[in-house]
């Protein structure tokens, strides 16, 4: 099957969204169908489509990895409430934790969330509730980078722990694949999605877990969730394509009330990027970079210092890890 | 013994000199001193003063402890050269080296520097030499700190080994007490010393390896060697306080030639100061910071990622360990 991109100057929202909702209805029938929803602009999208194809035929799923912003599933799940969607929300923080105990590797710690989620979490859901089909948020970027062997495809039944001996019954609808984010911002707003959804900066699936060097424990990402926090709120205004603190694992000298105290540095990286295939450091002023420093070395426990990326992405990533 | 500070405002550099090296030929009349050397403001006015005062019985030795910068000890000897001082240089670097490795702790990576330096190299050289005086560039804010407790004194005899049984005999010079480092860089002036001399940042004691976390080793002392020799070019002419680079341990992702590379991070501190008790983190245009950040990726191999410090101190220091 070859996909084509519908390009945002071609797209007609409401249109799009009636035919999507259409092809979702045909395709579930009577049936049951299911998905995870993230807070994120994909998967929001997919569960207002779902929601309006489908109705109650569409179980909903927050999965509470621990991993996530400050009050982020109370927040979700009540967002989405309140446009008559429920949501469920699952606390598998436990499970997560556990998986990352003692993992300082980054690409295992990605592993060991992408197991958690779809072979620990999500998979148990799917088989519980007997649905046969299951939303996916997968874009038009996504498709390209697995044609350029940069992402692997994602085999999704198969990450799910469903053999591929049985597969027959299960069917994955994908309604986004055609779009980029840019025009996936535009059904999200035609949906009545609010705009701190659809509008939002990009968020890393394994959340605050990439943005913790070394090990990840609750106390560490309780560390970079307060510091996001503060970031998100101060850089809010430079309409960067994504900003972020990440929480490194080298202490560093720091006094306080007279007293040496060595503890810890947080990075803040902010970037001016189309897409993020490449990136350049937002020009912060001084003033705010400042204020950022102040705050987060009173705000947060235990941070004596706050650098800020300088470097261009390549040779840097975006991310951290 | 009160020490009485002479401000600059007060202070005759050409009368100074004369007094000073008065004292000092009178004090060791026909025997023997020796300092070390270290390339800095304080040390080169006391060798230029007891080279000036005592001539051939000045015994002045450039240890190099594999922690300068690039080419120090080749251009702290050749200069002292043509302005007819004769240093003899120690190739120590093997035993710094040695007495670093596998220590991570600051406070011990500073200690194993002392003690080398004190006890095995320095200590050897005063008594193989028979030298019984010893010229020191202890100066006024250094007595400051030792009187409110932030600094040890420095107790010179104990530190070089001389046990205080047999101490009689021998005697501690210290010519700039009365001085701080402003007005030191005056009386170096006046001495002849050039620019670069008595212009210079200050530069740590333990040098290189307060500018690397983690355990020291010969190769990511060459790695932040390097990113100072780029950092102390790009931003001469700030007139900021001191700046430097800072290896961290901790690594991070990259990519070069499309492929990822998990490589190593340098933070870049820059501090406007009057005396290093607190300090602003200097306001450089994007600009150099792109360039600084372009320059060290590119011309120091392994390095993918190079940030700015934007903490004030408190609660940040200005070193880093």
């Amino acid at each position: 099957m070859k996909i084509k991109e519908i390009k945002i100057e071609d797209l007609k929202p409401e249109k799009f969204i009636e035919e999507k909702i259409q092809e979702i209805s045909s395709e579930v029938g009577k049936g049951l169908a299911i998905n995870a929803l993230s807070g994120g602009v994909d998967s929001s999208t997919v569960t207002m489509l779902g929601h309006r194809a489908l109705g109650n035929r569409l179980k909903t799923y927050f999965i509470d990895n621990g991993l996530m912003r400050e009050k982020e599933p109370e927040y979700v799940v009540s967002l989405f409430r309140d446009l008559g969607v429920k949501v469920e929300l699952i606390d598998a923080k436990r499970s997560f934790f556990q998986a990352l105990k003692g993992i300082t590797d980054p690409e295992q710690k990605r592993e060991a969330i992408t197991q958690t989620f779809y072979k620990e979490i999500f998979g148990k859901l799917v088989k519980q509730t007997g649905a046969k089909y299951l939303l996916q948020g997968t874009n038009y970027t996504d498709v390209e980078e697995t044609v350029a062997g940069i992402k692997r495809q994602h085999n999704v039944l198969d990450q799910l722990g469903i053999d591929t001996q049985k597969r027959f019954g299960y069917k994955v609808i994908e309604p986004l694949i055609q779009l980029r984010k840019s025009a996936i911002r535009e059904v999200a707003k035609a949906l009545g999605l609010p705009e701190e959804i659809y509008k939002r900066i990009p968020f890393p699936g394994p959340g605050l877990a990439t943005r913790v060097i070394g090990e990840v424990t609750p106390e560490n990402i309780d560390i970079v969730r307060k510091a996001t926090k503060i970031v998100e709120e101060e850089l809010k205004n430079t309409k960067a394509f994504i900003y972020f603190p990440v929480l490194h694992k080298d202490k560093v000298t720091g006094i306080r009330n007279n007293q040496r105290e060595f503890g810890f540095q947080i990075e803040i990286r902010c970037w001016d990027s189309k897409e993020g295939k490449t990136g350049e450091p937002t020009q912060i002023p001084y003033e705010i970079l400042k204020k950022l420093a102040q705050r987060i070395t009173t705000e947060v426990s235990g941070v004596v210092s706050v650098t800020y990326n300088i470097t261009t992405k390549p040779p840097s990533t975006i991310e951290v890890i």
